[in-house]
C-alpha cells in the first residue's frame, strides 16, 4: 500500500493595514482590504502532517500533540472538506483517496501562550498539507480562499514576502482571496523585532471584538470606505519602491486606527497596555531623532489584538532598536541573535544620541518577557518524510 | 473713593460631548459642538476678586497667590480688555473705571497637581468677577462668548446645571457661546465621583494635542460632521426627560470616541493608562450585571485630557460606586463623604452581587490617589466682600 502522507510548513503574517470587521462571518468575508509581511519560517512556523488512510474511521487533528475536535460545519470541517472538493475536481489524479478519512497533526515552533496569532499560520499550514497530500495543481491565491474559511487572516500566510488580502465583492467569496504584491526577495532587508507583553489581563477575542466593532462603532464605515483603500494603494507602492519612511508612517498609522475603532467600540476594547503605550513612546522619539537630523522614519511599530509589539526596520537598525528595547525593558533570558548583532558579550541596553529618555520610565524584568528577532520570508514549504508529525500508527509522534 | 471691587466663584464643568479641535486657534472656534455637567461649586471652584484703581500702575492678576504675567495678545489679555470693552458700551454705568488697572486675585480649592481642569473654572471667575465688577447687563451666553477666548471649555462654566456650547457658523466667533440645555434644579439627583488617578507620564497638553488630531487624523472630520451632530440632539432629550439610560450610552460613547481619534492622531496621544482602563472595566460590568437583571445602565464614566476618571450616576448608586472603586482601588486618606453615604466607620470595598471580580486586577494604595464626591451644581456666583483675595494694599492676601 503506498503512504498518501504530505508534511508542509507555513509562517506567520503580520498585517500593516489592519483586518478588522467580517460582511460574512460564515464565509470570512472582511469588511475591508489588508495587507502584510510574511515572517521568516525560520523563526517562526506552524508545520502541519496530513495522512490520507482507507482504515482511518474519522477525520481527526491534534495541535500540539492534543486533539481538537473538528466540529462538524465548523471551520476545520469546512477547510478539510474544500481540500477533498478539489481533490475530486482535479483532472491530474485518479487513484481516489478523498473518500478516504484523514489525521493531522500540526504544531507550532513557538509558545502559543506567547499571544502571537498561530491560526494563520496554522490554518495556511494545514491548507498547504492538503494541497500536498493531494497532490492539487492549485496556486497559493486558490488555496487562500480555503484558509481563509479556517482563519481570516489565515489567506495571507499562503504566500512569502508582501502579501494583499483583496477583500472582494462576490457574495460568495471567490474573489476574497491573497495576492502577492511583492515577494521576499524583492525587500530582503526588512527585518521585524517581536516584543512578547506580559498582560494580565483576558483581552476580547479579535472574533467577537471585530463584530462588535462592525456594530457599534461610528468611524469604522469611515475607516472602511474613506481610508483603507487609499492607505492599500500608498503603501503597495511604498513597497514595490522599498520605500520605509513611507511604509512605516502607514504602519503606524493603520495601527492606531484599528486600536482607535476597537476604543470606539461599545463596550470599548483596549488591546494595548501601559507597556504597549511605552513601547509607542520609544519608537516615536527613536523616529524623531532621526528625523531632526534630516533623515527619515526609521522604524514602524504595530500591535495586533493583544499588548504585543512587532517592530518593522531596515535590518541596519536593527542593533539600536534592539538595545533601545532592553534599556526600557530589560530581559531575563538571554537575547535570542539570530543574525549576530551581537558577541559573546550580548546585548546591552542603549540609547541613541540625542535620545530624549524621559519620554518612558524603564519597565522591570518581565514586562516585556520576550524578544523574537526575524525578518521577511518565503510562503509555506512542502517538507520531506523525516519531518512528518505523524507516525507509522497515523497518531502524532512524541515531541 | 469708593472701592471698584467684586469677586466671583465659578464651577467645573465635565463633558459628556467632548470638544476635541480648533477651526479657529485665536478665537478658539470649536471644530464641533459640545455639552457638559456643572459641577457643584460646594466641591471644586474658582474664586475671583477683580478690582479696578486709579492708583494701579498696570494690570496684575495672581493665580493661588503667584504672579501669572499677562502676556500682551495672550488669553488672559484678550478676556480682559474684551471685558473693558463691554464696560464702554454699557448705558447702564456712568462712572468711568474702565481706563483704570485691574488687580486680579484668583484661587481654586482644589490643588492643581489633581490634574482636574482648572482653566474652565478659572476663566470662568475671571469673566465673572470683572462683570460684577463693571456691573455689566450682559447675560451668560454673552460673558460665555469672552470666557471662550481664554479657555475654549471655560464657556460652559457660566452655567450650572447642563450646558451646550454651540459651535457656531459665523467667522468672528460670535454664535459661538454657552447656552443652558436645563437647568440644576432639572435633574439634582445626577452625581458624578472624581477618582483622581495617579500619572507617571507627562500628557500632551490638550491645545496641542487637539490641533495635532485636526491636522492628522483621518477619522475625526467623520466625528465632526457625521456623529457629534446626533449626539449632541440625542443627549439633550435625554437630559430634558431625565433619561439617565440614554445619558450613560452616549457619554460613553464619547468619551470613548475622543479617546479613538486621539489615538488615531500622529504620532499617536493616550491620556488614559492601564488604572483608567480598568475604571471602564469596573463600571461597564457594574453595568452589566444591572442590564442582565432587567434594569437599566446605572452608572457612566468619562475621561477628558488626563487618566482621572469621572463617574456620573443618579444619587441612589453612589453608595455603590464608591465601594466597587475602593474594593479594587484602596485608598491611603479618608473618603470626604459630603453626602454622608457612609457612617463613622468609613467605606468598605465590596461589589454587587453577581459582579465577575476577575474583570480587573485591583491595584496597589495609590493608584487612584483621591476620590471627590460631588454633583450637579450651579453657574458663577457673586460673593460678598468677606471672601475678597485682595487685601488693603491691593495685593493678594495670604492663603
Amino acid at each position: 500500500m503506498p503512504l498518501y502522507q504530505a508534511t508542509a510548513s507555513a509562517p506567520v503574517n503580520i498585517a500593516c493595514i489592519k483586518y478588522w470587521g467580517k460582511r460574512d462571518t460564515k464565509l470570512i468575508l472582511p469588511t475591508n482590504s489588508s495587507l502584510s509581511v510574511t515572517l521568516d519560517q525560520d523563526q517562526l512556523r506552524s508545520t502541519t502532517t496530513s495522512r490520507a488512510d482507507s482504515s482511518f474511521e474519522k477525520d481527526r487533528l491534534w495541535l500540539n500533540g492534543v486533539e481538537e475536535e473538528i466540529k462538524s460545519g465548523g471551520r476545520l470541517a469546512t477547510c478539510i472538506s474544500e481540500m477533498r472538493r478539489l481533490r475530486r475536481e482535479s483532472t491530474l489524479t485518479q487513484v481516489q483517496i478523498s473518500p478516504y478519512n484523514v489525521h493531522i497533526s500540526s504544531r507550532n515552533n513557538f509558545p502559543t501562550a506567547a499571544g502571537l496569532a498561530s491560526s494563520a499560520s496554522g490554518f495556511a499550514a494545514l491548507v498547504s498539507s492538503l494541497a500536498a497530500l493531494y497532490a492539487l495543481p492549485a496556486s497559493p491565491s486558490q488555496l487562500s480562499l480555503i484558509a481563509r474559511q479556517g482563519s481570516g487572516s489565515a489567506c495571507r500566510s499562503l504566500f512569502g514576502g508582501f502579501v494583499a488580502w483583496e477583500m472582494g465583492s462576490s457574495p460568495d467569496g471567490s474573489d476574497s482571496l491573497a495576492v502577492e504584491v511583492a515577494p521576499r526577495s524583492h525587500w530582503p532587508q526588512l527585518q521585524a523585532l517581536i516584543c512578547v507583553v506580559s498582560d494580565d489581563k483576558k483581552g476580547t477575542s479579535s472574533t467577537s471584538g471585530m463584530q462588535r466593532t462592525v456594530e457599534t462603532s461610528a468611524l469604522l464605515q469611515h475607516r472602511i470606505v474613506s481610508v483603507v483603500p487609499e492607505r492599500m494603494a500608498a503603501i503597495s507602492a511604498a513597497i514595490h519602491a522599498r520605500d520605509f519612511n513611507t511604509f512605516a508612517r502607514i504602519t503606524m498609522q493603520d495601527s492606531n486606527q484599528f486600536h482607535a475603532v476597537a476604543l470606539d467600540t461599545d463596550p470599548p476594547i483596549f488591546y494595548m497596555n501601559d507597556v504597549s503605550r511605552a513601547i509607542i513612546a520609544l519608537i516615536v522619539e527613536y523616529n524623531r531623532v532621526a528625523v531632526e537630523r534630516g533623515g527619515s522614519l526609521k522604524a514602524a511599530y504595530t500591535f495586533d489584538a493583544g499588548p504585543n509589539a512587532v517592530i518593522y526596520a531596515p535590518e541596519e537598525n536593527l542593533k539600536e532598536i534592539v538595545e533601545l528595547i532592553v534599556r526600557y525593558f530589560p530581559q531575563a533570558d538571554t537575547f535570542k541573535d539570530p543574525f549576530g548583532l551581537f558577541g559573546a558579550a550580548g546585548v546591552r541596553g542603549k540609547v541613541v544620541e540625542g535620545f530624549n529618555e524621559a519620554v518612558a520610565k524603564p519597565f522591570g524584568v518581565g514586562a516585556v518577557k520576550g524578544l523574537i528577532h526575524t525578518r521577511v520570508g518565503d510562503g509555506p514549504r512542502v517538507l520531506g518524510v523525516e519531518e512528518a508529525l505523524l507516525g507509522p500508527n497515523g497518531l502524532p509522534k512524541v515531541a
